[in-house]
């Protein structure tokens, strides 16, 4: 195969499996070429990937090395993106009674879904993350996203128990915002013991609901390495039973009288994981 | 830009821009090249993606013209993706009380739900569809795989209102399996009139839960073009209530005493779509 030819078919077999590693002969084998000219294609790619802000390609050396393509956001990116949901965010004909936001059409489009999913996966990279966990049902796409781009499944906490699931384990919670008693559910073969997790859900205010899936997760011995959400809201009446989270935006101020909405960015910027 | 730099950046754009038309001019200018280069460039990865089989560079000639990535799945790569999910559901510990499969840990596989949806689109791009529409809960990640490839939204119908949804559309409608009365809703503002759109669920037996969502979609004047399901399963009791669908695979025999399930390949190969 030719090198036109074959950085066309790594780039696009390279974004297809982010965070596995590749080894080098296994690229040789499959495009027919030395192992000097993949080094050479693999360098072009990096450099490319760098310069498009869209990550980096790691080097393991040994034995068992190869290549591994390591999912990145560029600051300026990350910024755009941000800006156009707080953007869109804002738009004052999404409030809905009891001051809520409508946010079903941004989470319904794939391409929005997919960089906000890079935008979680870029910060947890480094944690060797065994799995996503999120809660249905509006956090599954963005879980899936992130999930895609940290190479790892997810796994769906429900709010009730389904045939389907087999046998589960439930706990019982008490909602931040409306004080009510809930009850969430994890199917017993979802989760190994002593697994490394990110919790991922659209919308946190209080945080009762990712305090009543870090209490689930308990049971299962799990270690919650990392807490990311879409958007975050303050709740005057509460304080947050949940830190070390990082958010993409925080809706501030949702006005229903005067039909306005402030957003800004959340902590994303400044979060700095615990690794 | 150089070629090979070019090749790489190209490469990853059209495969993250899927069913998007690209303007020539656009290439030329984000890439500071020729149009006549862009146009080799395009060439070579069409060569490439059409050997990989995952699809194809679609040329739209005129002002308004440029290049479109349609995705496809060549019918070996297809063969080997169905083949694949057969053996994994014929696994007989996922057999549930009541003759259920658990299949969690299948959708909840990224790399498998991203073949899943890849596999829908490439009999659905052709149809002009608006949106993809599907049931909570676990119809949704192949759901948003499917619609990243056909670069349209989700929408989600649910079982049970929720606040943040706005106004709903709701009807009732008899379980096929279960013969129990049901309820759907469905967002206002989630989709337009007239719009084109496709079902996709993760199991379909009688299919009144699918003819329920194509009840429901009446409401908003929508037109059903295709219905895809993961997995299809035989009802002895009953007559399917939905036709003209298309499954990728088919569940033909639980046996929970013997501990033994067969499952075939569903109607994908054969399905031809309407248009």
């Amino acid at each position: 195969m030719k090198r036109s030819d074959r950085l066309v078919a790594m780039t696009n077999y390279l974004v297809e499996h982010p965070m596995e590693l590749i080894s080098l002969p296994f690229f040789s084998d499959m495009y027919g070429a030395a192992k000097s000219s993949i080094s050479e294609d693999l360098a072009i790619i990096n450099k490319v990937f760098k310069e498009d802000g869209i990550g980096y390609l790691e080097s393991v050396s040994g034995a068992a090395g190869g290549v591994k393509y390591i999912p990145d956001v560029s600051k300026e990116r990350a910024g755009k993106i941000i800006e156009k949901l707080c953007l869109e965010l804002e738009d004052p004909s999404r409030i809905l009674p009891g001051g809520y936001l409508f946010m079903s059409d941004i989470l319904g489009n794939p391409s929005t879904v997919r960089n906000i999913g890079r935008l979680f996966a870029s910060r947890f990279t480094g944690l060797n993350i065994d799995s996503v966990v999120t809660v249905a049902t509006k956090g599954i796409p963005i879980a899936y996203a992130a999930a895609e781009f940290l190479h790892v499944p997810v796994i769906i906490v429900r709010r009730d128990p389904k045939v389907t699931e087999g046998s589960t384990v439930s706990i019982n919670y008490v909602s931040g915002s409306s004080k009510k008693i809930q009850t969430m559910v994890l199917s017993k073969r979802s989760l190994s013991s002593r697994e490394n997790v990110c919790i991922i859900d659209d919308f946190m205010k209080a945080g009762g609901t990712i305090n009543g899936i870090k209490n689930l997760l308990q049971e299962f011995d799990a270690n919650v390495k990392a807490i990311g959400v879409l958007a975050e809201a303050e709740d005057e009446e509460e304080d947050r039973v949940v830190e070390d989270y990082m958010s993409l935006v925080q809706i501030k101020n949702v006005d229903s009288t005067k039909r306005h909405i402030e957003v800004i960015k959340g902590n994303y910027f400044e979060y700095k994981n615990r690794e």
